[in-house]
């Protein structure tokens, strides 16, 4: 049985507290937070767990074999690493930590000490995400060309942080999880809205030597939710939309060839407005996160690194910090 | 009545020779174009309407009043100054000129030579976009914030040009025509499909002087047609599909204040999920390229400037070249 | 403090005791199943609250003051009454009961003990309705002409059940709730599909004396799951479809005026295709059920009916009764 | 050369003159209308074709050898019995006539002047029907269970007929054209808007032998454009939504296994919410009415009966007869 401290019963903190109190194996042991009413909320939700208001007391706990972190970002850092310390193994919410330098630290340490440090980046364990790397992996989409993801919504103000931290840490995370090519650069645009500091709308380029080109649109000005992904390959293509409840994976066959041999006829190919079958393949529709409290567990168990391990929260960590040095410089390449 | 020869009948040239043969006030007098199929396809369509190869001899005919060119963008400067020298009033397709010098220098021998000079941006006319011109007037968004674009589809790919000359160009002219404030600063990235040398997928940011910002992604190798526009206001935000059969425009109260007063509660403010209404007013849904061709009959009678003038049209052919020059130097901000 | 024991944790109880728990005022003192699967995961959920795997025993304890009851359709009947001969307040799953007959005696011996007897109908305690509602009480409608309802899915198959009695006892509630006229007659057809002897598709037509019609489509053969109802006035009509994540009712201004004086331009009308402005209101996205819990409560304390109480249930199943009479006599209008 | 004449330029007149004017071997020699506007838009829409009010000297021209009639619904029976006894082929827009007994006496004169007789059920030539009549042919449905199909707008009010002989007779056509088995009773409910005789909503269920049910909803007073039918098969089930721009067939896989051997088993099934995959084939886009045209050059060409002949037609009318009987006693079943 894995004892379980969860610190944070925010926004995120209840979906984690009610996975891991639904994981066998594991047993949710405590819960803090610095809000009396979010403690309130913790306690009436777990009856018998014994809720507080000082992380630092659930870390200390000489029963408790892990810690789970849903705080905000500028707390990751001390939080992990005083767990890691303690000899915990940690889970921390996505992006593991402000900078890419305090990311690897953690992951150094967390080495060091022999024990298990994940990323929850929770789209990795969805469904969908995963069909979508089957599909890579079978081959049926053919060479990769492009990836554009657009995430936004009338959304929840950050007050500390742009909308590239909040909205584009999970599309970061499913490109690291998808495209096996490593990007070379980040590029970034942005505007704020009256009256405030960050940005709140932002694209992002990112370029892979490979020629492999993935782009991204966040928001929290949009006046509808959208969550679609597009993923281009030389044989098939395929739209990924998150707020569709039955067809969140449609995959087309081009119905071209692009791969013509000589120069001169791929030249003049005059590509036609058809496009061929689609296909919607069934998904396992089974919660995000309960995958990603039962890949905690078995990491812990079968004392291995886990699929969203300390390296993947780190490239994550290091595409945002590139994408905020471009903001701030009126849209420059900036090379990772 | 207005004697008018149209010189190109490919992929557009059918629609303008069927909305001007419907035009009151017009007479379709002529037809050109170099290809023998497509020759046999106007004399079955236009029975009556002489049909020639040879667009100098349209030109040179003494009984037309007016010439509309549907012909390659490399074609238009030529075709066009030939037919205003000879005195003619001239619709050409989108865009205008190859270049923003070609394009003005259009514009100054039509004044000069005291004709018409129309350029073909179809979508000002268009009943949607039209109504969203009308929202804006009327304050209802408040003051602008952002502009986002989605122009893509599995399609024709064009041989000698890029994706953004070929579809942007819609987007530019909607911009244009919805946008009072000036743009001072475009950058560009993109990729190209295996084995072509022109980009098939671009992103195109436009800053402008009061910090509102316009972002256009265009592609051809979309597994999906997709034309869908963002408008973003203080008051309300819309949204513009152009592939809704029955919904193409609805209007979003954001159901936030962003003009909070004093700066600390500005900061700390928490803008709620919630949505407000949605209103989608109904539109007019005649054709637009009916009123493109009624737009340049009557500038004509009454010897005014059109609506998308040349002007117009140049100030279009500058964000093409800006977007195409940032293209060439890595998505570098290229200031107009 | 109302204590409540709930008794069946299957299906929809899980939701119930989620609900109950979290309902202010409210104690879940006991849950009982007969499955020991269900009464684990009721243990696994609800640390502290008594699991048992006999009903009786939970009616029969003297400090709960109410019961609620999510059990088989045939076991309503027994167990409520038994319930309320005890003293208890109950709230039914719905149907309330398998006939009108035992429906209505339910509703007259809770009035004999005054207590309260409630349905759950869930619908009518959802955001989308009881919009709806409002905007028929406001008139905004004009009269009322007809509603259409669509509910099918690929679906969990009833045993023992058509799927009338399993997705039309929603469709029916709803109707109850929102259309003031009486109905008078019932008809159904329906097909079963290979191997099963009841009815796996089937429709039902509502007949109301003054000429408005309303017209269910309930379906467990779906390939797709689709929740629709069109409400039709004479002003304006509205379109609810619960599956929609950001517009679940859009009104739409008819655009026509069918109100027209005299007989003979009456019959001349033609009226045009066009349809008028589409609004689509912000919703109460409160979980319907925290509702039904709020007012089962609100009824306890304040000593009142539910909003839908006994006689509300009793109608709802003499629709399911007269539909299924007609679903046996080949389609043949029942009048209720 | 077949030359043609065509008699009503009315709303679908236009577009049946449009297409046989680019039907190859086909000539368009006359167009025939009452009223003079009409024939002021037909002569500017084809010049040189001759156009007169009087559809008695159309038929009487000796240089025509096909009549293709376009007119109210009360005018088909006598014109088409004249061209016929005349010695002309014969095309009739749907519904062939407004009794069974005059469509069954058009076929016996058409058999006895040895000419072609063909009615134009325009979808039974689209694109979305022929390739779901040819999964139905390589067995992917399994047996088929039922047919659901609305049809419903905010629509252009016929006058002198109801809605079902408006709108049903498309759906009965495609019914017709792609279930083999043979329909043997018809009931239908309807009502009327305020102010008019004729139902403007209606329901029509279609019973046949082998226990297959059709279902349709046919209204002129929804709030929006819907055009949807299902088809449910044992293997696999489909949704035609003919609004839909990009994907009008989707193919489910039922992901359920219905045909189980023993009883016991087969009332115990408990089968899954679960959905298999969805796949949504390429559809063949040219225009359907091209394909009726040319469907009657050929069978006039060729010799032979016509895929859409007078026996089609006499048995869509037969349905819409049926259908009215029973809309008339009060939805009793109608035997065919």
């Amino acid at each position: 049985m894995i004892n379980i401290g969860l610190i944070g019963y925010g926004y995120w903190g209840p979906n984690l507290a009610r996975n891991f109190a639904e994981t066998e194996g594991v047993h949710l042991a405590a819960i803090a937070d610095t809000s009396a009413d979010r403690r309130d909320a913790a306690a009436r939700r777990h009856r018998g767990v014994p809720v507080c208001g000082d992380a630092a007391s659930v870390i200390a706990r000489d029963d408790l074999d892990a810690i789970v972190i849903a705080t905000p970002l500028e707390t990751h850092y001390p939080l992990a690493k005083a767990a890691v310390e303690r000899g915990k193994h940690v889970l921390v919410e996505k992006p593991l930590a402000g900078s890419r330098t305090e990311a690897e630290a953690l992951g150094a340490l967390a080495d060091k000490r022999d024990v298990r440090l994940m990323v929850d980046h929770t789209f990795v364990y969805n469904g969908a995400v995963r069909r979508i790397r089957a599909l890579i992996d079978s081959g049926d989409l053919g060479e990769l060309l492009y990836l554009d993801s657009v995430r936004v919504n009338l959304g929840l103000f950050q007050q500390d942080s742009n909308v590239i931290w909040d909205l584009a840490a999970h599309d970061f995370s499913i490109m690291d999880y998808l495209i096996d090519a490593r990007p070379v650069a980040v590029s970034a645009d942005g505007t704020a809205a009256a009256g405030f500091n960050q940005e709140s709308v932002a694209y992002v380029s990112v370029h892979f030597d490979n020629g492999f080109l993935a782009h991204f649109h966040v928001s929290w000005l949009a006046p509808v939710k959208m969550r679609q992904m597009l993923l281009g390959g030389q044989q098939r293509m395929l739209v990924y939309d998150d707020t569709n409840p039955s067809e969140k994976v449609r995959v087309y066959d081009n119905g071209v060839d692009f791969d013509v041999k000589d120069d001169e006829t791929r030249r003049q190919i005059l590509i036609s407005y058809r496009t061929g079958d689609m296909h919607a393949p069934k998904l396992d529709r089974r919660e995000a996160l309960s995958l990603v409290a039962r890949e905690f567990a078995d990491s812990i168990e079968q004392r291995r690194a886990p699929l969203t391990d300390a390296a993947a929260g780190a490239r994550v960590v290091a595409l945002l910090e590139a994408a905020e040095v471009s903001l701030r410089a009126q849209g420059q390449r900036i090379r990772l």
